[in-house]
């Protein structure tokens, strides 16, 4: 029998804890101490936070721990990424409950140390303590080496919507598993371990990137952010993209619209950006679009109409 | 009525929410895009992270949002106070349930803000998010100013131990609460909103303490970890821990021991510092003991034999 966390008691879990967790060069002060320190070299830090809550965010019989680990390290890695800047260190708070496993605490760890280390980064604190539900909060870190941040609202008229990563593939996986399916894989998996396309965040600021957002609410939510803060209408190509024959099947054989899961899926974490128009784009960046002088997203020129993504307070 | 959290909806939510967040000269880049951006001058930064949990850390009908703001940005401020730091920078993430008024998180943002404004630091983001058991994390950032941190590890023999700040009045208040009192003032008070010496940390740190925490689980469990991570023993003295006389009056009342509030109560998150011999303690400061080679934590001379101090998991 595995231990309870109440069993094991805060300050040994705590142990249990941080001892996945690795170092890098930038961790001046890891776990175990009031706070730890981590160097930030460009003279700003880069910040977000991230909360997953189990049911709406997870299920544990869906996602194992380390899954769930890679997949709360993911949403802020990325969102790093999406200002341009390289991550470099991870806090993660957990409320259990009592009855929790300890080893799943371990699990979950594990899964946030191996998404922080694939790019470079470490955990470098946290908190452990009882709650009911089980909740998850990872603040992530980064730097800028030296660039400005690519906000949200520097896309102009003229310029190129452009897209790095996947999307759609984590939307059908969440479809796949609330029928009760288990495969396939492509898309559970995807949905369980995001594969944000993280190098392309900080290639698309070196090349001149005016404006970019971590796609996690659906292509077209997210964009709609870039169109509002900086006050232009975008339309979405969907020529630029075809619907994966693996993911036209999937959806097929569950009655589901495959081009919903790629407008209007969030979790794939993808990177949307806009470019100047002359640009080369960088490597594993397509243009997905256009940015015209307006307000408002469309796609192929019409308005849609579908729903656009996801509000984390709308009723079920 | 008042809207629900589910009725306003999160981008309104969140645009209620961050509306409340001052900026400062430290932050480059506030709430409302992937990530923000705040100065590390340093070169380093100083982070840690710490959740509270309704029902666990505070109670809707104990405290007000703004209470429960002030009490979780304090208790990580407090932490970045501890290494000799100088806070700069919160981010806050909120699991709410959708029936939450939306002016429940509109009073923890107010609470959030004052407290961060109180230490010249700002909130530059967050993240909300719905979850059926109402959840506050809060993350703190700082700057060492060019210092080295001030660790728990850096206590010798012959080091005394000094107490900055106020201890056993947030523990007598949560016993004054939980025996459905509401007074007095100045126990209940002391639970809702804490009174962090935040200055006492930074200037602890320029005379030269050797070592220093957080007292957030009690004073015997925190200078506990003190002498376990310096190895060395510490007496605290308490001829230099007077019961107030207030504190006497409400633990006589409710037949409760004021001693122990002293001695094991957290959540006042006063700052326990361990400074070599000759110094001469800042303003705020006043020994309560000594170190000396051995291990552990004796009270007078003699093994402590109550509690000591709080362990988030253990069964009520």
């Amino acid at each position: 029998m595995s231990e309870t966390v109440a069993e094991v008691g805060e300050f040994r879990l705590i142990e249990r804890f941080t001892r996945h967790f690795a170092t890098t060069p930038a961790v001046v002060l890891g776990p175990g101490d009031d706070a730890a320190v981590v160097t930030a070299p460009d003279g700003r830090v880069v910040a977000c936070t991230d909360m997953l809550v189990e049911g709406n965010h997870f299920r544990r019989d869906w996602c194992s721990a380390a899954d769930v680990g890679h997949k709360a390290a993911a949403a802020n890695l990325a969102d790093i990424a999406a200002m341009g800047a390289r991550p470099t260190a991870l806090l993660a708070a957990v409320a259990a409950p009592q009855d929790l496993p300890a080893e799943w605490l371990e699990g979950l760890a594990s899964g946030l140390a191996a998404e922080a280390a694939a790019v470079g980064a470490a955990v470098i604190g946290g908190d452990t303590t009882r709650g009911e539900l089980l909740t998850v909060t990872v603040t992530a870190l980064g730097d800028l080496e030296g660039r400005d941040p690519v906000l949200r609202s520097g896309a102009k008229p003229g310029d190129v919507l452009a897209l790095a990563g996947r999307i759609g593939w984590a939307a059908g996986g969440l479809n796949v598993l609330s029928r009760g399916f288990r495969s396939p894989g492509a898309l559970v998996g995807a949905y369980r371990r995001p594969q944000p396309p993280y190098p392309a965040g900080r290639d698309a600021a070196l090349m001149g990137a005016r404006a970019m957002i971590d796609v996690s609410d659906g292509l077209l939510a997210d964009v709609g952010h870039i169109a509002d803060d900086s006050g232009v209408a975008i339309d979405v190509d969907t020529a630029a993209l075809p619907v994966p024959e693996a993911m036209r099947n999937a959806a097929e054989a569950l009655g589901a619209d495959a081009r919903g899961w790629l407008l209007t899926g969030g979790e794939d974490h993808a990177l949307a950006a806009v470019f100047p128009p002359d640009v080369l784009l960088p490597e594993g960046w397509r243009r997905i679009g256009t940015v015209s002088e307006g307000a408002g997203v469309t796609v192929d020129g019409h308005r849609w109409t579908g729903p656009t993504g996801w509000d984390h307070f709308a009723k079920d």
